[in-house]
């Protein structure tokens, strides 16, 4: 892409400035439309050092009203790159409805930067370039106009400039060790940002721009910019088409299946929790040594014993080292985002644990059982959300997801005993009867979920409740055995 | 406060554990309550290095519904210290209405280290002690609940766990060099937090726990709590009264003194705009390698110019370096939290530049007159703004504060005009007509807060902007004048 990148031919200055000021008259207005239609742009702005990209992003912005943009540089310090997964700090970056984000620098730069650093493996790299691939085609297809440029400038423009910088005291603080190291590698860097514009050419298509040629490359961006957004505006908001990749899946039984009779004794539970909590609090510092962070979702009948299901999991943790999350409805500022939004912000660090109390499975049953989400948004989501697990999972998170089960008999005996203890009333809503009423609708979706999104690397695990002392006990043992697992495998994968 | 600590007599082991399960019943039977009253409440547990603040929390977390709390720990990076204002971290991660939040160390810590690090002169260690005492009396005032534990040992008790934690490769890990340096230093550090504790029980009590006892700790802490919190939900919502502290004042017209007639000819405005914004362009880079930070707050009558004004400052900076914030009404969880928890979370990192286009002002202008807040609150809000904006000049921060100014005749005007042109049709509202109408109250509100907030340190301007262009090439001159004289003294200033 950037091998052959022809430079473009000279042009009238005086032209090219009518054409900008024009562009941006065009731009200005459709920006109360972009609020109303509640599009949301992401424009990426990738490119060689001093080439240009601050300007450029500086005339692009200059006849914006700031209400409907804002200008980020992703913070990569050393802290997020090794405590987060790799895409963690554009995806919790991304525009709300009806804004415009403009990235100086990000998931290339990134990417070409570890690679030549060395930091990462051949398989990892690999891994990242399809990452990038899922994560554009997912805002792709949840509405989002995504806007790829990359400003280029060959080795000996780019030496030239950084002279320039280097020349006078109030500029040369500007060329940094990194880009001194960018100009001297030129062409191994060019190799690199090549291979990987070439191949995250997929879901969105990049955009070569001369940087050599400041105005018409403004222009060049302007035109693009307002062409596009123009054509999302006449058109209805873009939804995207299931998209199926195979996932090893592990076969699992309808919940009607599942024998919800195991059950235990008070005396036993009492014993094997004790001993159930003492191994996971030893684990828990375990894996806060080995930096693996571990992300464990709650889902299941309401009455189910989530609840104290999670609080028996939680009270052996150091409460330095994890956070519970309850998902209630979006707020408004997180229905305004791609629905893994709310998820990716609230991810643990490494070594830390993340309980989540309902998930982003939201999606695919009460989201698409009340109508919250279209047809195409929910059956689109299996896969998004398989897509996002392994993103977790190649990072080095354990992700466990537990469908806490009863049956409707058991629910109803529960719902009935709240109802009728003063202390437990608030537990029981209106809410909840109506959605006991849905119960087949529910058990179809949930059955269809379960089906569909327990891969090998993020499987989901019934677990028989209507003994919730069974329950607790069982999922401890679960997560013990899978933080074991990775204890063990995380040094040999640390290798790679 | 430490030194003449009494420890507590031995107690009954099986009295004390009954106690606690007692309290624990009591604590969980007030949560929903919580919830309904809407009280926020913060627990701060601050204490020697191994004296045991994890194992305290977890016990006193261990029957509250996830839903209802939070264990923060604050990440005291390096880069979080060096730049944000001291009690950043703190003030960003209060709880919001009806949560309880508990605090893994706190201000407290972060002072102390700073101080026996030799990291801040004496005079920044007063001031913070002063700065913690206002954020705890705002909290307080604003309704919060907050609960200060210290979990004290003696230097042999730390020792004999430091050592035993040691004695295993599993656990030798959790003694920190930091650690391990407390240890050495102890009597410094015991004089220090003594003296901490002694100038910061002023708005809120501390609460000194006997770490050596761990069940009797727990038992206090949780009588503690359960006490504080069914006496807060017995009464109502705490509201604090206006606090009056002397801030030197600058002496500030009203509006109806200003004169509005100066404007400027289009050639020279042209002319000057180039020339000031070249220089604001160079003096960004200047702060940005001083690490200065610089907070600009817009507030004016409706369709005084404030999108355009702030356009025209934000032009010539480099995009990297700066946000524009527009402030609309607050979102369901920013309505949650203390009124000036939204702009503390919008504050610049050091060297970066926010501009709010509306501000913390909002408090004592539209929320004091819809009645959106008590009149005690807004009463008060003139003194914690105050508290504000010095803790912003003291961390380094220039705080420039813009009134653009217009009279009734030109606002009729303007909005005749957005009223009958298409493309700014959507500038202009029903409810811009509605405060229209309610001008003379607000000119008197305006009027009161530039008054009594204008200090010497973060002054209010007022711009006149009849003429735009005007108010433009001041704004910019105010801003260039303010930015070359804190770059002069910013040198200086590091040195103490």
């Amino acid at each position: 892409m950037l091998k052959d990148f022809e430079k473009s031919k000279p042009e009238d200055k005086e032209i090219v400035s009518t054409q900008i000021r024009e562009m941006r008259d065009e731009l200005f207005s459709y920006l109360q439309g972009l609020k109303e239609k509640k599009l949301p742009v992401l424009v990426l702005v990738e490119g060689w050092a001093a080439a240009g990209k601050g300007s450029l992003i500086k005339e692009l912005i200059s006849e914006i009203d700031p209400r409907f943009y804002n200008v980020i540089t992703p913070p990569i310090t050393p802290e997020r790159e090794a405590r987060y997964p790799f895409l963690y700090s554009y995806a919790t970056a991304i525009p709300e409805n009806g804004k415009i984000i403009f990235l100086d620098s990000g998931w290339v730069e990134s990417l070409v930067r570890a690679r030549l650093r060395l930091e990462i493996t051949q398989e990892e790299y690999k891994r990242r370039i399809r990452q990038i691939n899922e994560f554009e085609r997912q805002l792709r297809d949840g509405g989002y106009l995504v806007l790829k440029l990359f400003l280029h400038i060959d080795r000996e423009e780019q030496a030239e400039r950084m002279e320039r910088l280097c020349e006078k005291a109030e500029t040369a603080w500007r060329v940094t060790d990194d880009d001194l190291w960018q100009q001297r590698e030129y062409r191994h860097f060019l190799k690199c940002y090549d291979e990987v514009l070439e191949k995250t050419d997929e879901a969105v298509h990049w955009h070569i721009l001369d940087g050599k040629k400041r105005k018409t490359a403004v222009r060049d961006a302007l035109k693009l910019m307002t062409g596009k957004i123009k054509s999302a505006l006449e058109k209805e908001r873009y939804v995207g088409d299931p998209f199926r990749e195979e996932f090893p899946l592990v076969k699992m039984p309808l919940l009607s299946e599942v024998d919800l009779s195991p059950a235990i004794e008070e005396e036993e539970y009492k014993k094997e929790l004790k001993k159930l909590q003492n191994r996971l609090s030893e684990l828990h510092y375990e894996i806060y040594m080995r930096r693996i962070p571990v992300v464990i979702g709650y889902e299941g009948w309401d009455a189910a014993g989530k609840g104290g299901n999670i609080r028996r999991v939680a009270y052996p943790l150091d409460p330095r080292g994890f956070d519970v999350h309850p998902i209630a409805s979006p707020e408004p500022h997180e229905l305004n985002r791609h629905f893994l939004w709310r998820f990716w912000t609230r991810l643990p660090r490494s070594g830390h644990i993340s309980i989540f109390d309902r998930t982003w499975y939201g999606r695919v049953m009460v989201e698409r059982l009340e109508g919250f989400c279209s047809e195409k948004d929910w059956k689109r989501a299996y896969n998004e959300i398989n897509e996002f697990e392994r993103q977790l999972t190649e990072w080095g998170a354990v992700v466990l997801k537990f469908w806490i089960h009863i049956d409707k008999d058991t629910q109803l005996a529960r719902f009935n005993d709240r109802q009728n203890t003063p202390e437990k009333q608030w537990k029981i809503t209106d809410e909840d009867w109506r959605n006991r009423e849905k119960w087949d609708l529910y058990e179809e979706a949930v059955n269809d979920m379960i089906r569909k999104t327990s891969t090998e690397n993020a499987p989901w695990y019934i677990i028989e409740s209507n003994d919730k002392k069974y329950a607790r006990l069982r999922t401890l043992r679960i997560i013990i055995k899978a933080l074991e697992d990775a204890c063990s495998h995380a040094f040999e994968r640390q290798l790679g």
